[in-house]
């Protein structure tokens, strides 16, 4: 059915079918190493090709890895990178001067005798088998199913699984159940603009910007919930840090001691998730330089108000009045927090109540301002939470100031009109936090099929005719 | 700030905020056991009062239990189930003969000595203090900020973060990697009506009603993927079986030895999950009586011609001509699985090309049937899945075949351009699946917050004005 090349060095046995033959199991190539001397069958694609007069040497990569094989070269003539093969061979022992310190299988190599091609490949259009791809960034997104396949690329999303599991696991120790937010939602209590109309038969829904009042509605239900979740915003402008579709991870939690515990467990669940990073992801973390941030036994936090005084003191610049920080006092402030507290991240607390939204819990002791937080790292917003208000009456009034018609969100009022305990909770974005740790320059680079105004995993102006 | 109640019997202490004195730790009520004669505080939620003359008896829960609270009868006079409340009191041994059997805290209650009342409820529309909630579906859906709360009806979703979890627990032991699948699609290659509009901007896009194109992509990234996504469905009818919301789990794997690896995979999947299930969801397989699926060593498997030709013989009804099985044919050929192989699930295999998606590989030793594959349970379908065409031309020819507009679906063909491997996979909805095992008459108690025509979250007629 598919093409057999048969090799005319080392041919032991010829196979009508590399790939259906039953009698010998598919080798990973992380595994060939184990095999020295043994027949082997290993299934992937070709990387890159280096001739050497009639012999040729293939990079051929799995899920598990990548291995040389050798093969002659008319016989390999017309394979292409990411053609997709399968190859017998014999694993042998590279002779020391000939071990390649920077493979994982580079004490081997597989000589090929038989090679059939399960799929052939275009001719790419750039370059695969370099360490790096260098290519501007709508032409890493308009090759996305290729340019994936790219290890410096596709690590990036090992560290975003190992995001989302770990955020996973360290709640789940902590008593916390996973729910499933709903994408449609009725009506947008928490109003903006950038939110998405869809038609719903004969009436229009929406698509949820966060599960926020899902999540409040679960705490009365299992007290610490949380989800990881598709949030959608009509995200108007583009910009390096914004796009219309991202994963983020929620979390929320009822009878909180106070306001700090939120604090506690943000702090838990960001040093559990970095220390993960660290210890699976250190392909991903060479391939960008990077290093996970560094922490000491406890992410400092101040006020805003005394963050900006801080900045005020350094810089002379005066944001003293002020409702939040810019980007550039955001800066300052992780350069404080290194150089003073030798921590790259920073809780900034106790953000004026016009800039929370209407359920964040004003501070009895300090009015005007919330009982919320931010977690600065590396020059920029990470993570945002706080803690709410529990009482129905509260949050009427709360409402009803800032002109939020929350009316119609009748199961979320529901859920205070039957008992809600003193609650707070917390989110991010999983691209965000991604693009941060590994020190992309865009979050388009963090997400698999980024969304923005101009594409929706193609370019939209591409899909006018 | 809140109401202190205290009590004219056993009081030891008064607190002028119990939630708030930082010198008594919250105890969890599971763990009130280990506490006997020791000083305990509590947070929970009342579940019901019984009132005795001068003594009250009051069930309080938390997210670990329940435990029984003895206080005076005058002092708790105010206080409604779903109240929240915070109480200090001592743990005492109940004498044997009030022991009860039914509550994992039995053999002790709490003497109250102080109660702080944290939220106050509204009166309750319904008993919730029963040990079932027998409420029609609309009531249960109109109240379910509150219904949920019912543990009858809380730990149906503790049944479906269990099979979520036990979904990506077993893939990831096998290799597989976890990806985020997009919501928002630029237009539906796979066709049908069925499918909700978004303004986009000033363009339109769709939801995705399946991550079916992505996986697909993703296994030429890392060779076996999973998914857990929403997916959105304009379903036009309101049936037992059906939402326009879902949270379905998806699976995509490479190099497949042949399709039946495929089949491997779910078995070895659902297998696990129903273990978690039976290990973990005893509560909730209590409340529905019901048990897991029986399963021999291995689910049957036989084609679809010989699923016809069984029932034929079995029961006269000749439906040998027809392209699926009914609704009437898929119980009989489970109750011919029960009684034949001793087991509650079987595959059919080999549906007509034309009932599966133009994507699906046809049997080369059997033209016209597919090598695709229905988990079929409990009389109805469970899960779905198959081996793909991974070759560029075939896939071009099938859509063309189809009538379907494929050219737009650049990424999706842009991964078969550059060498996809043989591949297959499977899906099933989380919400069907708990609604199978716990045996509910309708998916929408599967749901937490249930969208169909008429209702997203509340009754869309509601909303009208």
């Amino acid at each position: 059915m598919n093409d057999i090349l048969f090799l005319n060095v080392n041919i032991v046995k010829l196979a009508s079918n590399c790939y259906d033959q039953a009698n010998m199991e598919r080798t990973l190539i992380a595994e060939t190493t184990k095999k020295v001397e043994e027949a082997v069958k290993i299934c992937g694609w070709i990387n890159k090709r280096r001739d050497h007069g009639k012999i040729v040497f293939l990079d051929i990569y799995d899920r598990s890895g990548t291995v040389q094989v050798v093969a002659g070269s008319e016989i390999v003539n017309s394979l292409h990178p990411q053609d997709v093969v399968c190859i017998q061979g014999k694993v042998v022992k590279r002779p020391g001067n000939l071990i390649n310190p920077n493979l994982e299988t580079g004490t081997i190599e597989i000589q090929a005798e038989v090679i059939e091609v399960l799929a052939k490949s275009d001719d790419l259009p750039f370059d695969m088998g370099g360490k790096e791809l260098n290519l501007q960034l709508p032409t890493l997104l308009d090759y996305r199913s290729l340019t994936l396949r790219h290890p410096q690329i596709r690590e990036i999303f090992k560290v975003q699984e190992v995001v989302i599991d770990g955020f996973r696991d360290i709640l789940r120790e902590k008593g916390f159940t996973e729910f499933q937010a709903p994408v449609i939602i009725p009506q947008t209590a928490e109003g903006g603009a950038e939110v998405f109309e869809v038609k719903y038969f004969d009436t229009v829904a929406y698509l949820a910007q966060s599960p926020q009042f899902y999540k409040q509605i679960m705490v009365g239900v299992f007290e610490r919930v949380f989800s990881v979740n598709k949030t959608l915003r009509a995200e108007p402008s583009v910009t390096t840090r914004h796009l219309t579709e991202v994963t983020t991870l929620d979390a929320e939690m009822g009878f909180i001691k106070s306001w700090e515990e939120i604090m506690e467990t943000v702090e838990d669940t960001i040093k559990y998730i970095l220390k993960r990073v660290e210890k699976e992801c250190s392909k991903a973390l060479n391939y960008y330089g990077a290093t996970v941030p560094n922490i000491p036994d406890s992410i400092p936090h101040i006020k805003l108000r005394e963050a900006q005084e801080i900045i005020f003191k350094r810089t002379g610049v005066d944001h003293r009045r002020e409702f939040d920080l810019d980007p550039e006092d955001e800066r300052e402030i992780t350069r404080w927090a290194q150089e003073e507290k030798g921590s790259d991240l920073v809780f900034i607390t106790h953000y004026p109540v016009n800039k929370r939204p209407f359920y964040t819990l004003e501070d009895p002791e300090d009015p005007g301002y919330t009982l919320s937080f931010d977690l600065i790292g590396r020059g920029t917003e990470w993570l945002t939470g706080g803690q709410r208000i529990n009482r129905l009456d509260l949050l009427l009034e709360k409402a009803k100031e800032r002109n939020v018609d929350i009316k119609k969100s009748e199961l979320y009022l529901q859920a205070f009109r039957f008992g809600m305990p003193p609650e707070g909770g917390f989110s991010f974005g999983s691209e965000r936090i991604v693009m941060h740790i590994l020190g992309l320059a865009n979050i388009r680079e963090a997400s698999l099929f980024p969304r923005d105004m101009e594409r929706v995993y193609v370019r939209l102006s591409t899909l006018k005719n």
